[in-house]
């Protein structure tokens, strides 16, 4: 169960009783945290210069995130004295309580990570809905989901330092549904959260999964949506309006089907998990695997168009971009996992033939929980493949 | 004629006779002017501690840097105060000797810009060549150029900051022509040498050019070829091997003519210049102009399906990367200017309908000189442009 002091800290916030002094040493905290969170451990007169305060306030604002067990004494610096002459004590986040927490609120099931300040990932969870659920009622959903997981793992969630929240679809800046979730979030955990595209998301684990080098990366998801994300010199791409990687949206076919969209021939029309299945009259993801793997020709057939098509729309973000990898991932890969050397041999034919070095094609290394995962890393603010970045919005706003 | 003194340092990098001695003494003066270009005014005293020099040593530096007119007194700062006692002079770039030079050798003509440290243009020139001219023989005309340049404005190069070259191609990293080219320059001017792609300085010009609160831009050229580049989150993009830009190779008809790159149906068979003439019987670019004034029912058609490819095009560019401004540049678009409005309705078509705040699409803003302007951006550092953008070639490895 959730402890009694989590309730309090939570009720304290939600319930509009906080008064400014709460709020001003609220905010205070946050700084504290963001700097050791930055810079990692660090003496009261380092921290008191660098946010600011006097000794006295943060001598207070130490001790409470000490009583929390949200930092911990980590070592004695001899070198640094205090104004006693004792050494002076660094203090450091809790890898143990300094927890970050990772949501994909997708069209029809929540999946959690919780990480600790070391990235371990200490408990992960997924919940399901209908898909035409209110997102009040998936709110509800993920909130209860994150409960149990509490329940079960003994994490207490009283060091938060921030949520990350992936949904689903494209999310300009400041969209209506993000700030609502966000809102939520932020309410319910007094913490700061960051809220982008789930498959962005994704892209950004997929990214650090592919290797501390990898600069550039192009990444695309083929599930019930076809999405994607892009990590260019070193960093995750928003795009001006927020809505870069939308590679579903790209036509694929000039006269094919009519997508969601409005417009005709996407390649989500051509290469998502529902075109698919109409595509080899089968009912689920379940039944392509088996029809793959029985040698059904129309089946095969229609694989092999979805992998050109796939293969020609990623050759030109390669023509476009030159990235160094490129991640092919979604449940219709893990289904049919050909696509992706078939994508590959397209994207090799479609490159300009004396271009240089390759990108390498490989299919995504992680699974449903990329997007909690990546929501994870996108709060890790050290990661240089988030320098400049969109900052979290502050829980205290 | 460029000066006595200009040659004799010249004929020192160049003849090979130059010692170890003069060659730490060189590197010593890069640090200093590179120091001195990124933080503006500094203190002796400054300098050293930042170089790492000792304060004799540092003297002999900027006496010879002062004697040079590289670098001048702007100011004595009351509240630092030399060993002596006597108020620290303040040292800087002299803004009419601390030059920057860009230089585009296209195909067929080599264009070179110089800036002043307070980045005005102070000469500008043009020459001509055949379009097989051999690379020593290009490298020539360059200089011919650079020297007549000098003669003409009375610019003496001595105090060059920077060289940046832009090369018609694909620029690979670490490519033969590209070390060719830089190798003949910083032998040339004994300064740092920067190498890549024109159309890409082209679009680092045309992001600066679009305003300062540009940070997310496609450019596409279509001249004798197509070309672009990227300016994505404030950053102008080389992609993971150096050839990211390269629009004029994703395939705009699939059963179009075979492309110098040995594809098919390029979109520079169909919107270059050349395939413009072609399409039209038309011999130069003049005639095309004419024929558009005159209503020719064969340049207008012509032009519209290049439009509406190089629309297309740029819609799939817009889908992946969000830009915030879309520009079209480049000879075509001067003789047919009807292209960037008709591309802009195709790119407003195929965005997804409900994807909110939409790319503006105009026309490229600068001339000619864009590719040699952009190469003489690309010098200057501390654009936040290019930040984590590859350093220039040091003139004395």
């Amino acid at each position: 169960m959730l402890t009694e002091k989590f309730w309090r800290s939570y009720r304290c916030v939600v319930s509009g009783t906080v008064g400014v002094h709460a709020l001003v040493r609220r905010a205070h905290e946050e700084r504290v945290l963001s700097l050791l969170r930055d810079r990692g451990a660090l003496s009261r007169a380092q921290i008191a210069t660098r946010v600011g305060l006097s000794r006295t306030t943060l001598s207070e604002i130490t001790g409470e995130l000490l009583a929390r067990g949200a930092i911990v004494v980590v070592n004695t610096d001899a070198q640094a004295r205090a104004g006693s002459g004792r050494p002076a004590e660094l203090l450091a986040l809790d890898p143990h309580s300094g927890q970050f927490m990772g949501v994909d609120l997708g069209h029809n099931r929540v999946r959690v990570a919780v990480a600790d300040a070391s990235h371990e990932i200490i408990a992960r969870g997924v919940s399901s809905y209908a898909a035409e659920t209110p997102w009040a009622d998936r709110l509800a959903a993920a909130f209860a989901l994150i409960e149990r997981m509490g329940r079960e793992s003994g994490v207490t969630y009283l060091a938060l330092q921030g949520v990350g929240v992936g949904l689903a679809g494209p999310q300009p800046a400041g969209s209506a549904q993000s700030g609502i979730v966000s809102d939520a979030f932020s309410r319910r955990f007094a913490a700061p959260v960051l809220v982008d595209n789930n498959t962005r998301f994704a892209a950004l684990a997929e990214a650090i999964a592919g290797g501390d080098d990898v600069r550039d990366v192009l990444y695309v998801r083929l599930s019930d949506g076809i999405g994607g994300g892009l990590v260019v010199g070193g960093r995750l791409v928003a795009g001006r309006f927020g809505v870069a990687g939308e590679f579903g949206h790209i036509t694929a076919d000039r006269s094919g089907d009519v997508c969601r969209c409005g417009k005709r021939g996407c390649l989500e029309t051509v290469a998502s998990v529902p075109a698919v299945l109409r595509a080899c009259r089968l009912a689920t993801i379940e039944d392509l695997s088996a029809a793959l793997a029985n040698g059904d020709s129309t089946a095969i057939t229609t694989i092999e168009r979805v992998a050109t098509a796939v293969g020609r729309v990623l050759a030109d973000a390669a023509l476009i971009l030159n990235p160094e990898q490129i991640v092919i991932g979604g449940r219709l890969v893990r289904a049919a996992p050909g696509i992706v050397a078939r994508a590959g041999a397209i994207v090799e034919a479609e490159l300009v033939p004396a271009g240089g070095d390759r990108p390498r094609i490989r299919a995504a290394r992680l699974g449903d929980d990329d997007g909690a995962l990546g929501a994870i890393a996108a709060l890790f603010k050290p990661s240089p493949l988030l320098a400049g970045y969109p900052e979290a919005a502050g829980s205290m706003q």
